[in-house]
């Protein structure tokens, strides 16, 4: 069932190994169907260069695994998650990616620092709380979605207009309207997780460098892409 | 019409994958055919790999579209206003590659720091000033491009002496005598930003450096390049 | 003798090529067979793309070339001495890999930051104490590997819940179950390294950033991987 | 004439490119004839991918051309003088490789922090002091090789013992018994300077850090390799 999803989902994962997102088997990608509420995933610590199609796990958001012979990647609660509460996304991808696994460690928010990051995201990029120990301890990959979720609601961030998140100590989820948007989202995060660290850089080695997009130059970036009346592109 | 140019345009966009100089299809090659008053400019947002030289769209210089089925690169206006303005250029580059980008949202010049520098650019690579409010809602890459012409001029910049800029938080803009050389400028200020950075710590780490080139240095480096004796390659 | 272990070890040592953790012939994969109390090492010196699987060296426990006509790898007798001392593991690793070096030639142990380094080692990976004057100018490379282990002891670390040590001033040493585990841990290594860098980098711009992972944290990332109950992967 | 030295100093060129230690035309291999005091070295300015081995140009050591149509590299006095005065020497390189000219932009020696240096090197790599006006204006090229010679017998370094050395806010030359060697020695200072700057980083993140490898432990990995009973590789 689901066998063009579980394609596509299966590409999107390749596509972390050629955009350089992952070492190993560190890293994966799933897909929603909204109208059978069911989803594909990754199976759990597989190497990417003998996968198949095939080996791809239907789920549906209860949690039960509805197809497929191998587990299913362990973040999998956490996709659950985030499929049931952030009704608009399609596609979802987790990796341990340098530079924003680098923030998440450091438990800091990504700033918006410039344009590239405005064309992508509509302000920072959330590193969310930790969990505490209980959190951890018990149902830790379903808490891991459940603090996403609390961070995005407590900063009234729309997941719509900011296709990302910082998990504390651990790295980052992304998102998208299906799984290869989901990629490409993680692929612009690490970019724009790579410039902020050498923005901050750059700025301390100088006395009176100040840093911090303008609110007016984020908003136009953002909307030219994103808005209702978006130019970038074709139509 | 102009297909030899749309064949230059469309292989210096290629060269820009090449160089890793770009991510998805962020960045755009454009080159100018003086005589006629009419340049070729990259589509917007049409990814690297299933574009065709016939793609390409021919823009007049009151921005008016000539021919091409798709839209123009959404940075056209500043592409425009370079070519009205620096009379001897004939390719220019937009990209966000991620050094010279993250100097662009520290906001500052580029120090020529070594002979690489020198080679290349007969000063520091400007930052130029943000745009105002005003500037970026309206007509904000078509301002882009008058801010960039201003801060050469009020900084008695030659184009023809200095092929970069860095937009405030944005990214670079770099030219040349056509598409191709325009794009080995984006490559060299990479490099060169690449370096920068370096130098500034590795000066940082130790109590007692002493950075930026001697003039006579930076002097003696732009002139055996390109001066009225350079003595650099062949004749 | 030991043909099949003899290949096995040559393709390890070419995936230190492929994962881009040598230059030229900096390196060496061993592995051993516990049954035959062998093990199979890289030649000295040897440049990996001219290497046959029948270049590789047998040696005993005792420090004696069973089997080979060139010499074995300088780092022979550290090799020796893990066989040893740590009786679980199967093959080992030296690299002068970047980032781990870098840690080592600064003298500090990798401090576990975050989950990547969790799913890795239960632990910070520790600095040995550099070598005295008398332990480097005889019998350098067996005390090497005495260090080393004095270091896990002293420490209270089982081996089998660290992969890797950092040699003051030189370089990382990782083992694992075989060659190829032991490869891989190279890998690890050296992203776990890189991303502490930039971890501490990004806390250090900011004035009230705290790094370190939580133990809770630390526990259950390690044990989800590595434990009796560990649930990631497939049986 | 000489056709095979031409051969490999053409292919050492293009090794340059292999090893990612240029940039478009940056950077040139020379080898020398020392029975016909003749050298062959990279043509100016040349692309390396349409160079030819019969584009090799042939000097002597009084600086005249002997053969070859195209200009030899506009660094060719530099080489020239390094032949006369450092006799054991058989292949120069120059590049302007990231790393190493960033230490030279900041003038700044690169001390021996670990093994890896210590088996390159026996000390530090010296950054040359800067030229003088006068030494840039007139004969700026053959100054610079006057300079390092110089700055080796001022601090009574042994070339043979330092295949390397920083020109002040330019870059990297490096030696050695013929043109691949000379190669292998850029490729290795790079990974030094690399490793050397994060080194210092990684120091000067903590406390209590103390860097600078001990004089026991340089002299004997030096020695290992180079000395007169050293046992790194195959006799």
């Amino acid at each position: 069932m689901l066998e063009e999803l579980k394609q596509k989902v299966f590409e999107a994962n390749l596509q972390l190994v050629k955009y350089n997102l992952v070492v190993l088997t560190w890293g994966n990608v799933s897909a929603i169907d909204r109208e059978k509420g069911l989803f594909v995933i990754k199976p759990s610590g597989v190497p990417y260069d003998t996968m198949k199609a095939a080996d791809m796990v239907v789920m549906d958001l209860n949690g039960n695994k509805i197809e497929g012979e191998l587990n299913p990647s362990s973040d999998t609660p956490t996709h659950l998650e985030l499929y049931r509460q952030f009704n608009d996304i399609g596609g979802i991808v987790h990796t341990h990616s340098s530079w924003a696994c680098s923030w998440a460690q450091a438990g800091r928010d990504i700033p918006a620092y410039g344009t590239t990051h405005a064309d992508y995201s509509n302000g920072s990029i959330p590193c969310a709380r930790g969990l505490t120990q209980n959190e951890v301890e018990d149902e830790y990959e379903l808490n891991t979605g459940k603090v996403i979720v609390e961070e995005f609601n407590k900063r009234c961030i729309n997941p719509a207009e900011c296709p990302a998140v910082l998990i504390h100590r651990h790295g980052p989820f992304t998102w998208g309207k299906d799984a290869f948007k989901a990629v490409e989202n993680a692929l612009i995060l690490e970019e724009v997780a790579k410039m902020a660290y050498r923005t901050e850089s750059i700025a301390g080695f100088a006395d009176n460098a100040n840093i911090g997009i303008e609110q007016y130059l984020l908003d136009k970036h953002y909307q030219r892409k994103h808005g209702v009346n978006a130019y970038y592109g074709q139509k």
